[in-house]
């Protein structure tokens, strides 16, 4: 099996100023090829580490991945780590990367100095795959078997996320051209409102059951819940079937909880379901400051089911914009079904829109009204009535709020299902 | 100088289906201590390949920090590796982590399940520091200086962020104790509105007259802009001054771009503004949906300056709720200078805040009303008047969602700066 090793550089990642989201991009995209990750590195900028990390993942793998070091400021030394490597006598301006240079800075108004320039500049001895997203071209380093026993190659990247994906389908093709490929199989599950712990006790007779070929990954995620992932590695002619079956299986089980049966979000799942029924939504939030609305229309696409949001943060905001009646935040508290109920009801009325949903807790870190923290009160509005349900979580206020965010957004995705 | 490698488990980081952001927070704590992270590694659910990296890191390196594979599912063999290279004969129930599993389940409302029980069993070898966040234990393996030519410890920690994240104050004393650790200095000066490859440019001359022992690193982000670090390795009587002074410089150089001079968002800055002039701000979003307020939001205590938002997606919302007048939209389009001043003045209205701001773009994927992907307005209202102001970006939905949300928070800054 091809195998790869993904390499990123840069003291800001060593010292934990920036999260490496590269790395999970490289890797599913290598993964839907069939090429298998079998160790993702971070080292800083240190050419002689950088030449170290990329010789051993050669020796052990046929293709590393190196992303970031490439940016036009002086804290980048990955080019000439690759110069030396590759055994380069000079550097050669690649044509099509200048020219690329040069339209995106005169697009955006702005002048190509000489730092810009010089980045359409390679080491002899690579070969470009020009980055159409910004101006470090992306430069392809390939070794005779001689060298390291197996046909070798270093792709060196960009660090900025977007061109790093962006660059990623002309890879893809370069190592098709090279390596020939076997296959993975991976079948993904989505999952809300059960957490990881009983969720496996739940599945553990079928988890149990499962062909030894066939395996099974939990992974957590606020916004997402469990995710149950199926893996089978190499050529198989039932991988489909197997996953089907066992999906099904599954579903018998965990019920409504499963929510989508590939890389779904809720707030997708959410969207699609108000598409199918013509009918449009609208939000009222307090503690999650418009995340619910911000998740929804991070969907391309989403004015067509979604009107608008109020965030209702201050009482006033609750009672002037709203309608919340000021009985209900004295009698009962901001933070409770009714003032859920009445948030819902108002901007369903405000917008005209054919759902609603609200949101009112208490994200921490310190408590309100008496109220725990990570208490979120959810309300659902419709032509039908209003519903309202609590929910209680335990973690810091931001990932309190994602979690009341989700939770709001699976409340939506259940109430629509069962009209 | 003490080093320390970082190794985090799983499968699902190395398909790339989660992004590892422990790494970052451990190796954030570990910088500020004085350790130096030398290197980062992910490696999959594999016995073999786990022993095999923490024994390279502990030949390099006086500590391994290992994240991940403790879970309470069958995919996590984490356990079973250090029980073997400690050389463990047998499996010890720690009980100070059994009554915080039983504390958390039932406070909870759950059920103490076998499996969660299990979660408090550590090998006879390890020393344990109990994870009052969640239920599997933090263990600790010290070999004896004998093994690896100087003191060498392994930390595992449970994978889960928010646990991992808790457990680090007791490691960083459990490493103070058993190392004497040396210093890292670092300063940063956040910036915003002037792109990486032009500020490079600005600052080159300065850049070249740093001392030579300060290093300069730039970080851009999207939320954030581009942030400088400047860093001294070792111990350094005068880092904090050279840092000052040196600052001071850059502020000359770049004005009113430096927004903060350590690790700060652009939120808690505006959030900081409003507080001090004792003023509240609103904010009525099209394109960027919410994200404005739930970034305002996401900072503690944010109620005492946020008084609430209009999500205005529909034109319905922008003239129904917020009173911009179908005039306006039908004249100029709603991605306008002009529906830009509407929305500002009429959420200013609405919630009585003393300054509102308002966005009003095109984040793509698809162009609409014949205005480009990319741009956005952005509208400021207070009572001194109303101000529109327009920025073109060139990335993805979200990348440019996330910019027209920076932008926006950027523009309210330098409007109360100069109010």
């Amino acid at each position: 099996m091809t195998t790869a090793s993904i390499c990123t550089i840069g003291d800001e990642i060593l010292i934990g100023q920036i999260v490496d989201t590269n790395s999970a991009m490289i890797s599913r995209e290598l993964g839907k090829a069939g090429v298998r990750v079998s160790e993702m590195l971070s080292v800083g900028d240190d050419g002689r580490e950088i030449s170290r990390v990329i010789e051993e993942g050669l020796r052990k793998n046929d293709i590393v991945i190196v992303t970031g070091g490439l940016g036009p400021t002086k804290d980048d030394i990955t080019k000439s780590v690759l110069y030396r490597l590759s055994g380069s006598t000079g550097y050669v301006t690649d044509n099509r990367q200048l020219e690329i240079i040069h339209d995106l800075l005169t697009s955006r108004g702005l002048d190509v100095l000489e730092t810009n320039r010089r980045q359409a500049e390679v080491p002899d001895r690579c070969s470009v795959i020009p980055n159409r997203l910004g101006t470090a071209p992306v430069m392809v380093m390939r070794f005779p078997e001689e060298k390291y026993g197996h046909t070798a190659t270093v792709y060196s990247l960009p660090g900025v996320p977007f061109e790093a994906a962006g660059a990623m389908k002309d890879i893809i093709s370069d190592i098709r051209s090279a390596y020939s490929l076997s296959e993975i199989h991976h079948k993904t599950i989505m999952t809300y409102g059960i957490a990881e712990s009983a969720l496996s006790e739940k599945i553990a007779g079928w988890e149990s059951a499962l062909p030894s070929y066939v395996r099974l990954a939990y992974l957590p995620d606020p916004l997402k819940g469990v995710t149950l992932r199926l893996s089978v590695y190499g050529a198989s002619d039932d991988a489909e079937t197997v996953f089907s079956t066992e999906t099904e299986k599954l579903k018998k089980i965990l019920g409504d909880a499963v929510y989508a049966e590939n890389e779904t979000t809720l707030q997708q799942v959410v969207g699609e379901l108000l598409r199918k029924k013509g009918m449009t939504i609208s939000t009222a939030e307090s503690c999650t400051g418009g995340l619910v609305a911000s998740l929804l229309t991070s969907v391309p696409g989403a004015s067509d089911y979604f009107l608008g949001s109020v965030v209702s943060y201050a009482y006033s905001v609750k009672e002037n914009v709203l309608g919340v009646s000021p009985d209900i935040i004295g009698g009962y508290g901001a933070v409770s079904p009714e003032c859920a109920a009445a948030m819902a009801d108002g901007v369903r009325r405000l917008t005209g829109s054919d759902f609603a949903v609200s949101t009112t807790g208490n994200a921490g870190p310190a408590a309100s009204e008496n109220k725990d923290v990570g208490l979120v009160w959810v309300g659902i509005s419709s032509e039908y009535g209003t519903q309202t349900m609590d929910f209680h979580f335990h973690n810091d206020r931001i990932r309190n709020r994602e979690r009341f965010a989700a939770s709001a957004l699976d409340a939506v995705r259940k109430y629509i299902l069962y009209q």
